[in-house]
């Protein structure tokens, strides 16, 4: 359990003190540094958040295949970190990035490509900004 | 197991269907409307999500007190969604939002106000637009 001394120094304290999940891993939310969209969220484990910080490229920990991972390493679209803040009970991280090429696998700039709208039969989607920049089947070639 | 049809409905179809994880939530990015800055990240269930879309108004689902709980609705504090959109495979929402006063329960209008950068020591922290918009104290009594 977290006392309330703990609680307000992870808060308000100026120690770097990442709040890891049961599975090691705090959440981030990376923005496109040039419009404010959000590009994407994924995870990053300790290892990760101590490579984005080091190196300045975003470095994310995949759950789908339990593996370390740098940004655009296979697609070359990688992400220049601009500005890194870290939240107030710290278990989620922002970044702020210069994205090269598209952050989606899809191959769209940003993974949220799709509005979610209140129609007759409930919630709906519809596409908004979803052009592809590439052919994902042409990159990631198993 | 999801199939690759499965995956590729969720994906590029427009039929709403969230991801959620054993726990029942999906990740949701606020975002200010006016500034793109990225104000709270926090989770939200089916009846969250359901409230989100109907009402227009952030709800979200608390897991520290394991209730469902509309934005602002101890501090007055709310926000209006401008625009909702849902990611690549289904697992996080970002909404573009009208925040009144502060989004972040310390008094920030934003949960990210310490900047993470790499010091002699390792990442350290630094206060950002950290001034408080309100008393913490004064507004959420026990």
């Amino acid at each position: 359990m977290s006392t309330s001394a703990d609680i307000n120094d992870r808060e308000e304290g100026l120690a770097f003190r990442p709040k890891f999940d049961a599975s090691g891993l705090v959440t981030c939310v990376a923005t496109d540094a040039a419009t404010g969209d959000v590009l994407m969220v994924a995870h990053m484990n300790d290892e990760a958040l101590r490579k984005t910080i080091e190196s300045g490229e975003a470095w994310y920990f995949s759950r789908s295949r339990n593996a370390l991972w740098r940004k655009g390493e296979t697609s070359g679209h990688t992400q220049r970190v601009v500005d890194m803040r870290m939240d107030c009970d710290q278990d989620a991280v922002w970044i702020r990035v210069e994205q090269t090429g598209a952050a989606c696998h899809t191959g769209r700039r940003s993974c949220f490509y799709r509005a979610v709208t209140n129609g007759e039969g409930g919630a709906q989607l519809s596409f908004v900004d979803a052009d592809r920049m590439f052919d994902p089947a042409a990159i990631y070639r198993k």
